[in-house]
């Protein structure tokens, strides 16, 4: 694994620590960064996460070997389209969207088709933190990486993005589009959901100040990550509208049977599901320590 | 404050963090701890928190000048019953439930009135750890706990459930029994019917083996309040039904609502409920911080 030159489009948490992990494992010569903000850019300069920077796309991506796209979802047409004309014939472009879905179909808008070197792939990683200051070489480390390849991909264009994860120390794995935009619902887009509307609904309730005031730790860790960043969040529910809009109202429809069950004081059945939930709770950690301390 | 000889129902992270941090105090002279498992209560006197035990709850608070009931919610009323005929005149009864309105109930069934003595509590802290080896003597440091006194309580009682807490770093507060319901049922335990409901969900699912795997920190963080003791919860939710499910339906008609709102693809709408909750988020977290900072 040897890259020349990366283009990394959007220097924060996600795309920085790419380059940090990149540089770390002595992989990569060049990275350019290109985003918006003038000030993020020169703090990834003095960072040292990237080399120089730019403002305009098509310069970003001009004579790079590999090009991340790490901007929000809606964002992704207009990188698309900003960088077509300027790529290499044999650039790879990859990218970090949640959902790939809309990757995909703006991709084939821009281009027609949906490009040979076009790699969609999505790390599951992250932290409610922005910027190219939280960014970190280990962030994806033993963490996985899905890469959702498509019948026009060659074998050795999958490869070369699988080895480049590997480089950071993720585990890659393939799915389709359909399946990891269903998988990526379930598991990270609607408890995004359940958080943001848990707090919204407390903040909206009578002296919520007080309704803070008594939330304990509990509370504190659950809702973390409604601290995430709201304009990515917007553009992953557009993004991801069918399966995610499909999970929220089969999650609403249990939360009103729930609700139900108590109203009725039916403890058996509320054991039953308590019992079920912390037992598939407590495997899952298990499952997760067990992987994680034989890496 | 002095205790004399203090009765704890219930030896494990709550009773257990209060036996330790009343004598980390050193305001008690003698603990009695009371429960149903031998194992957990020998282990309370080999690691000190209590100084002897008895399986019976008369026995137990024979003497006593303060009996402390942490006892699930569905086993106070049969607690009120086994004390009653042993409890000094003078003894200060206090508890540690979720919900204090079936906690004042239970106890009006048993004694004819809510007794004079009796002062219900409810210390906002817990980890999802049980038993007395959870139990630390600084559970209660800088952690709020919620009076709901009665008419029939003098000053003095109060005043000396309040100096216990308060001897445990505690801060204490008073109010209402259905205002305490109503608080928890938002900031507790509707959460907590989130997260069991969101990993039974999952759990529910085909191929829950791969959604977990795919399931990143954040859905860690979210669900570890689903590794909570389902007895307790299912408890917990009879016990405060009223105001449990007429929050988990109000939730579930916000997250109906979201699921339309995702539907349309109505972005703007979206960007205001999650800059809304994360600002709502944040400046919680950062009220959290002074306040800690500043004890």
């Amino acid at each position: 694994m040897k890259i020349r030159k990366l283009a990394i489009i959007g220097v924060g948490l996600i795309g920085g620590s790419l380059a940090r992990a990149l540089r770390k494992a002595g992989v990569v010569e060049e990275i350019i960064g290109c985003g918006r903000g003038r000030e993020n850019l020169e703090k990834a300069v003095e960072l040292g996460v990237i080399d120089r920077y730019t403002h305009d796309i098509g310069e970003a991506v001009q004579g790079a070997d590999i090009v991340f796209l790490a901007v929000p979802l809606g964002a992704m047409k207009a990188a698309f389209t900003a960088m077509k004309p300027h790529l290499l014939e044999t650039a790879l472009i990859t990218d970090g969207g949640s959902c790939k879905g809309s990757v995909v179909a703006d991709a084939r808008e821009v281009f027609g088709e949906v490009p040979a070197n076009l790699v969609p792939g999505h790390p599951i990683a992250g932290t409610e933190r922005n910027g190219v200051e939280a960014s970190f070489a280990e962030l994806y480390e033993n963490r996985r990486v899905i890469l959702t390849p498509h019948a026009g991909n060659t074998p050795e264009a999958v490869a070369r993005v699988r080895n480049m994860w590997e480089a950071c120390g993720a585990e890659v794995s393939e799915m389709s589009v359909v399946h990891h935009d269903e998988v990526l619902a379930a598991t990270s887009h609607l408890p995004h959901m359940l958080a943001f509307g848990l707090v919204d609904t407390l903040a909206r309730m009578k002296e919520n100040d007080e309704i803070f005031r008594y939330a304990a730790g509990g509370f504190r860790d659950f809702t973390r990550i409604a601290s995430s960043n709201p304009v990515m969040w917007r553009d992953i529910c557009v993004a991801n509208a069918p399966a995610l809009s499909r999970m929220l109202s089969a999650f609403a429809e249990e939360m009103n049977e729930l609700a139900q069950i108590i109203a009725a004081g039916d403890g058996d059945h509320l054991l039953e599901v308590f019992s079920r939930a912390k037992e598939a709770r407590d495997r899952y950690v298990d499952g997760l320590q067990t992987e994680q301390s034989s890496e």
